[in-house]
């Protein structure tokens, strides 16, 4: 193989990523280093995606680049904080340039769009799998925790859920047509950056929706102590997620699927209206979809009567 | 398998950590949140370690715990900053409680003892793997770099070179005997923090030897545009290499051989006692090796005679 690990970094990551003004060292030495402002905490967020695991072997690696940075993004948007800076720790079975080429377009695509800096990393060989660490700011004091919630607080999704499941069933083959828009949302899921921003000092609790919303929202409420009332009528759905559950009866995809990388978030009851319209300015089809209340726990309200689910989110491990 | 991935981590990674002041948000949420101290740069590194490439898959889980850390906090050493954070993506085969408990008491004993605090991260299924993140600090302007060699600057390392590559060796059966010291250097590395720490404004340029004495100070040479002359017979050698390099030849091992993570640094020439004052008061047995000249490129001197190298440093893609 011709490329040497130097040649593999500089071509593809060192020189492609922007140069932000308050990084004072970039790629290079045995360390970054990063000036942080003034008056800001610096959010950091680790995510790693493994091949055969969070992604099938043969993934587009363009999208895969962007979906290794989206995620990561994503925990800072739930932050309410502005992404900044990233690290990439890449494990390949060998160095295919024409594999690394895409896989670069797709993250550096983001990235600038993001405004986000490559600093440093490691590539090294093995079974295929990226770690992305994220870093980004947000005021002192002003991060959206989960722990926030109040009784009465009304819950609200920043977007559609479930079709980023629909489009895992699709590329699994488990359903036999694809539709663009679920393999987009499983593939090319964007982080809600301004949305988090814009709900600093708004929302009480905030979260991004990575393992299916059921099992996300009951993060937030545990951390918060309180229970909640979903409405299940009130869920925003995609179209080729609604007609999916009209021939299937799969009413629980939307609730328990993962990816979609929606934010999920608490507002207090007389704050309804800012949170519509900041949802409204940043183009999303959110939507209040329950409220927080003082018993504990978790009750989903289907048509006036009550929904039971089975499972309660993914975790690794546990499916063993 | 009966633990939860919020298990695993709540009980081997989450509590066993200490917690730092400047931590706004440990463990727990989408983000850590960190407070970097006014007048501070944030220094970063990442380093990846795949089972069967960085280590044997049957490596004792403590050594491997204490030496993911160790490599990390290795270069915030050779920036001269101190450590504060790190964040551990950990893929796993299977969550094996006993494994987890020893890799944790590996890592947390390292990272009690130099102050840093496990602040996130991500546990994964899949081919064993860890990647971890060390964040720390260093004052504006003062970190140490690759890049600040002079012509006439004396060649420092902080210890004994080539004794992990002969424990390597010992490791593989290339050679059949064990010594303990060869193999505590493999296994056990010691992050050269206080050094790091004491050498910022005496050194002019500073990198830690992680890849072959050679390979590490051309990185330096390069970054600085000098070249160096280097003296074989000033090498500080432990006894096993000394034996070892009498009875095979292998005069190479402490120019070439990895995984040492001893300091490499330069120093203006009329400052030597100041360096030599330095390393004494960390405990160390390092030693002036060579010089920077004006002359580019790295020359080699044995007993008077030049000395002619064939490998540069270990690059993990060249050597498919």
């Amino acid at each position: 193989m011709a490329l040497s690990e130097f040649d593999l970094i500089r071509r593809f990551f060192a020189e492609a990523t922007i140069r932000r003004p308050d990084t004072a060292l970039g790629i290079g030495d045995d360390c970054a280093l990063l000036r942080c402002a003034a008056g800001m905490e610096l959010a950091i967020t680790a995510d790693t995606m493994v091949a055969g695991v969070h992604f099938l072997p043969d993934v587009d690696p363009e999208s895969l680049g962007h979906k290794c940075l989206a995620v990561n993004l994503s925990d800072l948007a739930a932050m309410g904080a502005e992404a900044a800076w990233f690290t990439l720790a890449l494990t390949l079975p060998e160095a295919d340039e024409a594999w690394l080429a895409a896989f670069a377009r797709g993250l550096f695509s983001l990235g600038h769009r993001c405004g986000v800096q490559l600093v440093g990393g490691d590539t090294t060989r093995g079974p295929l799998a990226i770690t992305i660490q994220a870093m980004g700011q947000v005021p002192e004091g002003q991060a959206l925790c989960r722990s926030g919630a109040q009784p009465d607080d009304l819950i609200f999704v920043s977007g559609p859920l479930g079709t980023a499941g629909l489009g895992l069933k699709m590329r699994l083959g488990t359903i036999d047509h694809a539709d663009p828009a679920a393999i987009a949302a499983l593939e090319r899921p964007e982080p809600r950056l301004a949305l988090g921003q814009s709900l600093r000092g708004l929302a009480s609790a905030c979260i991004d929706i990575s393992d299916g919303l059921a099992g996300d929202l009951a993060h937030v409420l545990a951390a918060s102590g309180v229970g909640a009332i979903l409405h299940y009528d009130h869920l925003p759905l995609s179209e080729c997620v609604t007609e999916y559950i009209e021939e299937t009866g799969d009413f629980a995809l939307p609730l328990t699927a993962g990816d979609d990388y929606e934010l999920c978030f608490t507002v207090p009851l007389h704050r309804r209206d800012e949170a519509d319209m900041v949802l409204g300015k940043c183009g999303l089809r959110g939507a209040a979809i329950g409220q927080c209340e003082t018993a504990q726990g978790l009750r989903i309200n289907q048509r006036g009567h009550p929904l039971a689910l089975e499972a309660p989110g993914y975790e690794h491990f546990s499916r063993a």
